[in-house]
C-alpha cells in the first residue's frame, strides 16, 4: 500500500517518504533474543538502535581508525533487508539461501529510492556484509555482541531454546576479534562463565 | 538491579555495559504517536532509529554543512533522559518542569559512565536541546518531522486524541525552518492538506 505523501510536487521527496514508510515494517520483525529485562523479544529497529549506540560508546575498543559516520549508517540500515527476508538465526544452516533473499530484498527496498541513493545504500550494505573494511569489521562486532550480552543476562534463554552449545557460539562469534581483539577477549571470558553457570552447555 | 557483567576485571567496561543495560529501558517508553501502520504506539528506541535514518536519507535538505556523525549521536541519545523523565507531549504546558527532570535524568544515567564519557554525552545532549549549532538544528528537524508524518498517515490520530489544532502544530513546528527551509515548506503543505482532509481542526 503506497504512502499518501503525493502532495509535494516533488517525486524525489515522495520516494524518500515512501521508503521511510516501507522501512517502518522493520519494527515488526522480531529477533530470537530478548530485551535485557527479559520481558519480550527485541525487534530489528530496537536492535539497530542498541548496536549503533554500542559502537559510539565502545569506540575506544577498535584497534584502528574508523569513520564512525559510516559505521553508524551500516548499523542503522543493515537489517532493512529482513523486512522481506525475515530474521535469520545466526546458528542455522540456511544462511546461504537467506543471503540470496536478502540480496533481492535490498534491490527491492533500496530500489524505492532514486538511483544515486539506491546505489549508495546498497553499496554500504554490501560493504557491511563483506566485512573487508575496518568500518564493516567494527560494525559487525556489535551485531554479534548484543545478543551475547542479552543471552548472558537472560541466563542463556535463546541458547537453551535452540540447543546452542559453547562450541557453536565460539565458532560463530570469533570474527569479533577482527573488529576488536579486546572485546573478543571479554566475550571469551563471558562464554566461559556462561558455561560455568549452565547458561550454555559445553 | 545491577547488570551482571562484573566478570571482566575492567571497571570501565563494566560501567559501559551497565549503562547499556540501563538505557535498554528506553524500549518501554511509549510515545504519543503510532507507527506508520497504525498498529500500536511507537517506543523511544524505534523513534530514535527512524529519525537517525531520516537524517541520513534527507541530508540533502540541509542548507548548510553538518557533521553527520554528531547529528546521529544526538539523535541516538536524545531521548535517553525519558527513561526517568518520561515522554513529554510536545503540546503540553509542563515542558519547563519536564526540562528540570530531564536534566536530573541526564546526570543520573550518563553519570553511570566514567567522567570523560559522561561529560561528552551530556555535552552533546545539551547541544541538541539548545538548538544553537547547525547539527542541533538539523537533528531537531527529524524529531519534529517524524510525528507529523505519522499523524498525517494515521489521519490525525494523535492530534484528534489530544485536541490539537492547526495553529498549535504550526507554532510548535516552525523551528523546522531553522534546520531545513525546504522541509518546512513541505510540512506547511502537509498541514494545509491535513486541515482540508479534517485530520486537523483549523
Amino acid at each position: 500500500m503506497p504512502a499518501d505523501f503525493r502532495i509535494a510536487d516533488d517525486k524525489r521527496l515522495e520516494r524518500q517518504l515512501d521508503f521511510l514508510v516501507e522501512i517502518d515494517k522493520i519494527k515488526n520483525i522480531l529477533r530470537k533474543s530478548q530485551l535485557f529485562d527479559g520481558s519480550r523479544f527485541e525487534n530489528d529497529a530496537e536492535h539497530s538502535w542498541t548496536i549503533s549506540l554500542m559502537a559510539i560508546l565502545l569506540r575506544e575498543y577498535a584497534d584502528f581508525e574508523v569513520n564512525m559516520e559510516k559505521v553508524l549508517v551500516m548499523l542503522l540500515i543493515h537489517d532493512i533487508v529482513e523486512i522481506d527476508a525475515g530474521d535469520t538465526f545466526l546458528y542455522v544452516e540456511a544462511r546461504e539461501s537467506a543471503h540470496l533473499e536478502e540480496e533481492k530484498a535490498a534491490q527491492r527496498i533500496f530500489g524505492m529510492l532514486d538511483a544515486d541513493q539506491r546505489d549508495h545504500f546498497i553499496g554500504i550494505w554490501h560493504e557491511f556484509e563483506a566485512r573487508q573494511t575496518n568500518e564493516a569489521r567494527f560494525a559487525a562486532v556489535f551485531d554479534r555482541l548484543e545478543p551475547l550480552l542479552q543471552n548472558f543476562i537472560n541466563k542463556g534463554y535463546t541458547w537453551k531454546q535452540n540447543g546452542i552449545t559453547y562450541a557453536m557460539v565460539f565458532e560463530k562469534n570469533r570474527q569479533i576479534a577482527e573488529g576488536s581483539p579486546r572485546i573478543w577477549d571479554f566475550v571469551q571470558k563471558l562464554l566461559k562463565i556462561a558455561v560455568q553457570r549452565a547458561y550454555l552447555p559445553e
